[in-house]
């Protein structure tokens, strides 16, 4: 809160854009909307943004660097690339009041611009592709190489959904058995894993040399 | 397509309006573009709805109705609650070519009159319910009496997310590969039911009772 004043003023109207497209939708938020929320004048936000596509492009950007700061941290947290995934999963239960409210930030942006038929579509599924490679480099690490691309999706999709159901039932003891479930999920690919390296007698040292190179 | 000509001024404005709410959203949608897909005049269009509001009321009834007449039909089709399920897990991959591109229709409703606030969420919300309520019906016939609930949560719940991950990356072998998954995870559990049946020596018969009730 004390560093608020020394934010400038792009970065309030950018702020704002991100919390109202979220809370109310891309398409329903105006620019008066943006402009009342930071209390400037029309004349000061026209200065900053000619266009609601690029205050758009400004909001993915702060999603895209506000996450890939949340990975970075997350992998300097633990050195486990399944808790590293359990942390993901987590954000269900971590931000589960504003998912029951709104939904998932990522998914209905993606799902909105897509109806609008938005150029900015790609930019959104950035948003995705960031989680998915992270993802992705998680399971590799975990031993799971072939498929590991796919894992990232499943764990993706299934969060997805999570947070739409959640967000038409408010509904926590979902939430949390769906959380649990994706760990029972995560658990069983782990065991493959293990039990196929005992067989081979490989690829858990294999995996082990991967990791430490984090 | 006979008997298009048929059908009322209503009904064809609830269909084309349908159809642009799916497409493009619901606030995007003007009076002007259902009037124009449907080729009337503003003033016959205003004898049939004053308000967008009524028409996304009768939009979301005419959808109540239409899954409804899906639901009552896979009931007469297969008397297997297995197969019944199959039935709504396989949509993901019928209707493929339309949540690649606009999502699921019912999620992605629900998801925007949740940030509009709009007092007909409920109502939104009902469709979802209407499976929740059918697929529970199955899973209590499969002898899954005590989780029944919880199982049609999670199917419902898998089936958004992979539609809106369909909608972001447009991956048929993605949706495949997990409607797959999802059929494996549901022979889980009925594999589940019948070994506790077989160790009870009681469930299967019970289920197998109720099942020829329907």
């Amino acid at each position: 809160m004390s560093a608020m004043s020394e934010k400038t003023t792009r970065e309030q109207i950018v702020e704002a854009a991100d919390r109202l497209f979220y809370r109310q939708g891309y398409e329903h938020t105006s620019f008066a909307d943006i402009a009342d929320d930071v209390q400037i004048s029309r004349g000061n936000f026209y200065y900053y943004f000619k266009t609601k596509d690029e205050i758009l492009d400004a909001v993915i950007d702060r999603r895209l660097a506000d996450r890939r700061e949340m990975l970075a941290r997350w992998e300097a947290e633990t050195e486990s690339p399944a808790e590293r995934i359990r942390c993901y999963i987590k954000i269900l239960v971590t931000n589960q009041a504003d998912i029951k409210r709104y939904g998932c930030p990522l998914g209905t942006l993606s799902s909105e611009l897509a109806k609008l038929n938005h150029e900015a579509q790609g930019e959104a599924k950035a948003l995705f592709t960031l989680f998915r490679s992270w993802l992705r480099r998680q399971f590799e690490a975990l031993g799971h190489e072939a498929e590991a691309d796919a894992l990232a999706l499943h764990v993706l999709a299934a969060s997805q959904g999570v947070a739409t159901l959640a967000n038409a039932y408010q509904d926590n003891a979902f939430i949390r058995r769906e959380v649990e479930a994706l760990f029972d999920w995560l658990d069983a690919r782990i065991a493959e894993v293990k039990s196929a390296g005992e067989g081979a007698g490989k690829k858990v040292p294999r995996q082990r040399r991967r990791r430490a190179g984090h």
